[in-house]
């Protein structure tokens, strides 16, 4: 198996169909299959060899989908960049993976350029925008009318695909090394649900995201056509839904309570548009409440729901909550609540520390193993022993399942906080306020959020005799991690609440916010 | 990847739903499963090793679906035995593959017995019937009861799961070598249009067949429920549909013409069946036509057709014609007609005998590449190189491509007769036909017959002096091959019409049969 194979088989099947539709244009599958080729051969004469990373530093756009497909069909390996990082967060990424081309945007090309000037690695700079080429880059549109279109190098089964960086628990991240079989089988799993032939999907989430990536996947292999949004707009969505008869999408539970927001502030415009098309939104990170159904049913009448749960670990996906579990039944069952269950090509179970299965009911840590395990951390072989052991994934997350196998997520063993949808891991936020002159130490715990879900909240001891305010600690934090990381709260305190060795009680911190909160 | 991480699955998710109904009884996934770790015990402690074989010669049964999964979880390789063949094509199967156990039942005890006396591989006998354990039979429940359940062995990924034996062109079976990734990968190209968790599948075709053990393990993959009949049986079909609310079946063409005949001259019982509840009719071998459409759309209100193209080598499917694809345009554009499209794990081409593409509408060899490619031929080398050439299967079916990538089968480049939905290879038949005392030479064609499709027609050129009749030739080949396989008419002619290089014409006798009959 290989992640162009649907490429080859939509060029057979329905050369002359939109396969991608963007900004009011489209692209037939001949269309987008000749310049994947075409770019494949520039990423070939630029020197490219088998194997080597090539990264994308961009917002969503029809050029990303031919970055997805032209790097493997150039034989090389995919680095999706977070475009919420800071620069020293990509430049690391970038000299850690050795990633030899970037592609950048218009948006993203001073970012760009600096991360350029300071890598080790990086051999050459596409610019993919639509404005006068900057110096030192190359034009994406000069290489793909100068390069002929060249063969597939049928990069393929346990071949590296993508090495894609996650937000890391030691202050920077770690890249996660997802094979073509990998991602093939977790797509398997949502094609058995939707994103079929027939599917029109909408990238309104970024596409640097597994999450997103994983439905563009499963939309190669069944040959359904892609819309795309360049980054997220509660109008643009709405409009294309009704424009472009979108059938599926995927958002963020952030994103769902923003865009019901929008549509009430805006009732004459939901109005005119005709939202009947949308079949299945896909979502996850916060289970969906009976009231947000029943709205999302009152303005999308053909709606069907599906909760994924995963990780990038996990190519994503470990578990689904299906359509047909989105019932009444199952609000009164609490089933709403859970994840859903193990998806059809992966096993998952709860254990104790040492490994061994956990009685239903009770808490433990999911444990997750499958065709869809990451082959490990890149240059991490230590990390990757303690996460992958006897071919269980341990996902660091707590939870308990019920006696049908249906899982709860009860706590996040690695300390993770989910701000509007993106992990962000206390330790690297830490990590970043130790270097702040006036903070002798600091515990970052998520607390409740209406807008965000939770919210990054650091409880900070100064220094002896030093002060800081909000503002000081987010500007010293922006320089060093991504803006959704920089705590939005702060309080401070004379010591922190130890254990016996010496490990800050945060289950204590969040006790004594909540009971502050009342 | 493994064949039994289904049953894991369902024994975690649902281990109190009904797994299999035969005969009236049901078991639930844990019944299942507890049976299936205890067969697997016994095989072990009968000394089965890694990868050894593991046959079974019987009518359908739900024993047979504890022993497709019993086999893979004691680490073993399935050889399931197709039970139409004459006592020489078992024998030669089991010590070909080197088949060290036997799992028999009542109907074929005394066939079983015979092999077993002349097998040189075979270690052990089961009887798995409800009479009296014959003389040097092991008792299928007492092992059952006698074994503690076992560990799964965890056999997987590119190991070898069965090998499937099928007529072969030398006058001797292939045994095809499937992997657990080849089957999984083929069953997961139908769990995207059915098969799914809520399914109740009736096993009305013989489990021996790659076809109903494809449906099988997507069943598994899902965990919906199996509905077992021993045999083709009419009524009974029709009665477990209603009785059962099953949703999925796949029936041989033959199969569906004698079902629509029973019920024609069975109105009132027919008129008794609740047969609202099937939703899906996977069909191969031959097109549907709009009238039997229609009629099936009659009958069965909630019915869906879906046809599949392909081959033991391929695990099996090559091609899909889509429920979406049975509508009044693919009437009129006459893709009805077509074995549909590569399904979304394959990769299908024409090719000329130098592997070429052929133009669009050329015909040439159907290739087929993709996980479902077969590992290779038991033993044969020299002919899984000739099959499988750079990663491509040749199938030895002619046919061609139109604009969209639907494909016509034109002709059977290997001289195969299809005759009640099995493969009839000539050249088998004319190897059995080659032994008589009165036979100098002779040809083989498939004629057509309304019952079975084809018919097996043998012309014959008699030795000097010598003469015959149908009732001689057809006990002579009875002795050698399968009935279905012995000729239902003769014709004798002086000579047989030849190419240049002394190849039989078969088209031109094919020619002048069509003309003959008007």
């Amino acid at each position: 198996m290989y992640l162009t194979q649907g490429l080859h088989r939509s060029l057979q099947q329905r050369p002359n169909d939109i396969a991608v539709r963007f900004q009011g244009k489209g692209l037939t599958f001949a269309e987008y299959g000749e310049r994947v080729a075409r770019l494949a051969g520039a990423l070939r004469a630029l020197g490219v060899g088998a194997g080597e990373r090539v990264a994308m530093y961009s917002l969503n756009s029809a050029r990303y989908l031919e970055y997805f497909l032209a790097v493997p069909w150039a034989g090389a390996v995919l680095n999706p960049v977070n475009t919420r990082w800071s620069t020293a967060e990509v430049l690391y990424s970038f000299d850690d993976s050795e990633t030899v081309v970037m592609i950048v945007d218009d948006t993203f090309k001073e970012a760009g350029a600096k991360v350029a000037a300071a890598s080790r690695s990086l051999r050459h700079v596409i610019y993919a925008g639509d404005g006068d080429t900057p110096q030192g880059m190359l034009n994406y549109e000069t290489l793909i009318a100068e390069h002929a279109p060249v063969e597939d190098a049928y990069r393929q089964g346990d071949d590296l695909a993508g090495v894609f960086y996650t937000g890391g628990t030691t202050g920077f991240p770690k890249g996660v090394m997802l094979s073509h079989v990998n991602l093939l089988w977790s797509a398997s799993s949502s094609l058995m649900v939707g994103l079929g032939g027939d599917a029109r999907y909408l990238h309104a989430m970024p596409m640097f995201h597994l999450a997103d990536y994983a439905c563009f996947v499963a939309l190669t292999v069944s040959g359904g056509r892609h819309v795309v949004i360049p980054g997220v707009d509660l109008e643009a969505i709405l409009r294309l839904i009704s424009e472009e008869r979108i059938t599926d999408i995927m958002l963020a539970p952030t994103i769902i309570h923003m865009l019901l927001g929008w549509m009430d502030q805006h009732p004459d415009e939901t109005a005119a548009f005709d939202l009947s098309s949308l079949k299945m939104l896909t979502y996850g990170a916060s289970p969906m409440t009976p009231g947000l159904m029943a709205r999302l049913r009152d303005v999308f009448p053909a709606i069907s729901f599906m909760q994924a749960y995963g990780m990038t670990e996990l190519s994503p996906v470990a578990t689904q909550l299906l359509p047909q579990q989105h019932t009444q039944a199952f609000v009164e069952n609490r089933r709403i609540s859970s994840v859903g269950r193990a998806a059809p090509t992966v096993e998952v179970r709860i254990v104790d520390p040492e490994g061994r299965e956990m009685p239903r009911g009770t808490p433990g840590e999911i444990a997750v193993r499958g065709p869809n395990v990451m082959l490990g951390y890149w240059n991490k072989p230590e990390a990757t022993a303690e996460a992958i052991r006897n071919g269980w994934m341990h996902t660091g997350d707590g939870g308990y399942m019920d006696d049908e196998g249906y899982i709860f997520l009860v706590d996040r063993l690695k300390d993770m906080i989910i701000s509007g949808g993106e992990n962000v891991y206390s330790a690297e936020v830490e990590n970043a306020l130790s270097s702040h002159p006036a903070i002798a130490q600091s515990a970052v715990i998520g607390i409740p959020d209406e807008k965000w879900g939770e919210a990054v909240h650091a409880i900070i001891v100064l220094k002896p005799g030093q002060t800081t305010t909000l503002e000081s600690v987010q500007a010293h934090c922006r320089e060093r991690i991504a803006g959704y990381k920089c705590p939005r709260s702060i309080e401070f305190r004379e010591s922190l609440p130890l254990s016996g060795v010496g490990k800050v009680l945060k289950y204590q911190l969040r006790e004594e916010f909540r009971k502050k909160s009342g």
